[in-house]
């Protein structure tokens, strides 16, 4: 299959086979895959928090608008955002900068001072969203490798952030969920696999100048 | 090449080389990619601008904090968002359902009502925060299909909007542009390309429960 016939394969499923496990091979790649996401700055605001616990997965239903995608997935993937960005977690990601690449840190240093700089001047809400942005462009990334993977998934907004914060300990660790991915195999009589994909006509969505 | 590896292989291009053009066939698979995007409600809020127009690219350059890549690129794709989402735009979503699935009326109706007063309750910040994720999104498939398509690119979020809107007349088209990417082939002298991959360890982005 061709990337092509990999996105017309995937579709947000709504019925998983609840017998089928994906490998922990899969989820390895998953997870790689997830921290390799471009992040703007190379940030990487994001945390992944991969569930596979029956009764948590039951208990997170009830938070997501009882879709039962959450409980019967063989994983359910928690696209989470750190809260706090500032001198500290920039100054972080910049210790990483020179351990992997043995940059001096006269070089780092400007840069550092006008990342810190910039994010003073940024409200929390401003910052929640730039972060939230990320959460998005990782979770474009995800659906993408599963479709190639043949691993299905249903991409959810709709949950309540605060029930999955407690019940995951997020707020502890200093994070907020963003999005939520059941990830497994689809039903065999899922209807919804059958259907033709919803897309607007390609002349409208691309311009070419 | 696995998924991950192609992963590793992309980065953020800061050097093009200006003689090698991207083919239409590699185009079209970027196109049909973004227009397979998974989106919120399936609603598609977002439009791509495929520029390839040398004193365009020059133009927008400075419009781009001087970032040579928009000049020198093969194709300078620009995500852009619908500025108005309302009755008119879901009730057109919901007549493409129709036709392409043939639904009954009766049965999407409830969920067209929904839709529409849910958006309605929806601030103008609202609405443009949550179409700019989809962009975000949809950003986050294509750099994982160029990766795949071994086309180089370099996601950019600095840039003036109001700048792209005018050039490329986005606001007679009710858009704006929410992110820019630059694609094309890595120039052999870019010693970007040579650095190594930062990244947080994956213990500490992934948390298993």
């Amino acid at each position: 299959m061709n990337i092509i016939e990999s996105l017309h394969w995937r579709y947000a499923t709504k019925k998983f086979d609840t017998k089928q496990i994906v490998s922990q091979e899969k989820i390895d790649t998953l997870t790689e895959a997830f921290n390799l996401t471009a992040t703007s700055y190379g940030l990487q605001p994001l945390k992944l928090v991969v569930i596979k616990n029956k009764d948590l997965q039951k208990e997170l239903t009830s938070h997501s608008w009882n879709q039962q995608q959450v409980a019967d997935a063989s994983h359910v993937l928690v696209f989470c955002i750190e809260k706090t960005i500032g001198e500290q977690y920039i100054s972080k990601y910049f210790d990483t900068v020179k351990e992997i690449r043995d940059t001096p840190e006269e070089i780092l240093k400007p840069f550092k001072e006008q990342l810190v700089d910039s994010f003073t001047y940024k409200s929390p809400e401003e910052i929640s969203n730039w972060a939230a942005k990320q959460a998005y462009l990782a979770l474009g990334n995800i659906l993408t490798v599963c479709a190639i993977e043949k691993i299905d998934s249903c991409p959810m907004e709709g949950f309540i952030p605060e029930k999955y914060d407690e019940l995951l300990n997020l707020n502890d660790l200093g994070l907020t969920s963003v999005l939520v991915l059941p990830i497994g195999y689809r039903a065999e009589d899922d209807m919804f696999s059958e259907l033709k994909k919803v897309r607007r006509p390609i002349t409208d969505t691309i311009i070419t100048i």
